[in-house]
């Protein structure tokens, strides 16, 4: 098999602290060009645009697009216009409509889209799954608060209309509840506090259940110093299960049972190789749904502006 | 075949103004009970909740809820689990992702569960696509405004969250756009405005597009005095194409091609009565997926507050 050429467009912090690298060690992927109006790497072709890397660049089977999402739809309706595979860094979109003309251009065009959830391939997803699978649950809470100008720093995208806020790194924890919980989740009630000057939440509250009732709540707080978490508690009649640090590690009743290094990115473009091998998609929108449904039956109230 | 038997859960100014005379003219259908905390219908029996309604009521194949959308799941899921067929008011929740459960509960018990775009009955509709399937569509506009004081008097649930505000009108449009257009359309900015007081917006603009970039814009208002405005424009090839009177009167350049009375409620109980005799569902989230992507991707103004 030959290798995958892809093109990372929007070199941002994202792309640089992970997507360089994972590409560097997959077998199979090569990055072959880097789109972006001000950031290039030395010795890569280097173009402004999307349309200038298709039109004047090396041939490439693939665009990673890194770039903010208000932007993302239609860069990856042009790569798909030119037969290019698209990964989409998460959230895959604004909205969740605007997703399906996506998918139906790419299963015309036979070319893959890959909507990305980074967090399901942390280490302790798939070990959680397998336990949860056999309990039975009593209740779920999501504890997830970090510093945003520690992880966010000058990333103005995330205040503007679409740029999700604290559903950012939220988001994140919903992918990894999608795919561990035997039953699929839906939002009841939602508190989202908006800073005055912002078109986002910098926190939120959930409530969710399933269609026997569990109880699920989620704590998104983008204001978090001090110690970070990213935690999934999960309470169930065979004790409680615990996901800590974005489920790389995996706790029974305190003891550990899953503990691996962090290969998310790597994971996610060796499976993007594989799915360009047929042509086959993936997007997977019920994170995004969830958020989507948060926003609009949530309460929002107003808290002190932001400044980054 | 036997009538239908139907009890109205939730007896508001909808289910009084269109509900009780639909069902009294649709053959198949009749109306056996009501369930309303505050009111009944004289001659029938009467209920406070769905759950002394299905207990200790007359029996009943189906229930029609009318409550608000904050309540109608659990309610839905209540009558189904009871063996009811169900047929839900606009929206069909206050979320997408409720509606998940609710399909797999009625399919599992083979009921139907029907939810319900009246809109999508207005006369002109159905002449409305089939003569857009033959024209190339150049833009489409919505106006779609309307004087809350005088169509939902003291509805205090539609400034709650969930309640939707001026897309409870406003998605009676979006019922008729996703139904008459031949792509699928997708929300790709917003702007929402908020009174100081309500957790819903008063009004909004919505600029939508399709695969091809057909160009899509929206204006619903609340606040309409004076003439009102339920009209969907649409330029074309073949002439410009508008609908008014929330698509009772389809007209082409200006020239009426059809106008009938409005039997929308009528139309909705006999589809009702038709899909409990196979116990088909019906449940098309479009419009709600249009809405909740508005309120995910909007910007955000606050207005000044609502008083009723």
């Amino acid at each position: 098999m030959s290798e995958l050429r892809i093109a990372i467009v929007g070199f941002g912090k994202i792309a640089r602290d992970q997507h360089v690298g994972a590409i560097a060690v997959v077998q199979g992927a090569t990055l072959a060009a880097v789109a972006s109006r001000n950031a290039s790497l030395p010795g890569l072709p280097h173009f402004a645009t999307i349309e200038e890397l298709l039109e004047q660049g090396p041939p490439i089977d693939a665009v990673s697009l890194c770039t903010p999402p208000q932007v993302r739809r239609a860069q990856a309706a042009t790569a798909l216009a030119a037969g290019k595979h698209v990964m989409l860094e998460k959230p895959p979109g604004i909205g969740v409509a605007e997703l399906d003309p996506l998918i139906a251009m790419a299963a015309e065009a036979k070319r893959t889209l890959f909507a990305t959830w980074h967090s399901r391939y942390a280490p302790a997803v798939e070990p959680a799954r397998q336990w949860l699978a056999t309990r039975r649950l009593k209740s779920v809470h999501i504890n997830w608060k970090e510093d945003v100008r520690v992880w966010h720093p000058g990333q103005t995208w995330i205040w503007e209309p679409g740029g999700l806020g604290v559903f950012d790194p939220g988001i994140n924890a919903l992918s990894i509840l999608t795919r561990i919980l035997p039953q699929p989740v839906f939002v009841t009630a939602a508190e989202l506090a908006f800073p005055a000057n912002c078109q986002a939440p910098i926190a939120a509250n959930l409530t969710l259940t399933d269609i026997g009732g569990l109880p699920v709540t989620a704590e998104f707080d983008f204001r978090q110093t001090g110690p970070q978490s990213w935690d999934i508690l999960v309470d169930t009649d065979g004790g409680q299960m615990k996901l800590s640090r974005g489920a790389r590690i995996m706790a029974v009743d305190g003891k550990v049972v899953a503990d691996a290094p962090d290969e998310e990115y790597r994971e996610l473009y060796r499976r993007f190789v594989a799915l360009t091998a047929t042509g086959m998609s993936d997007v997977d929108l019920a994170p995004l749904r969830l958020v989507a449904d948060a926003f609009l039956l949530g309460k929002r109230t107003l808290v002190e502006p932001f400044v980054d």
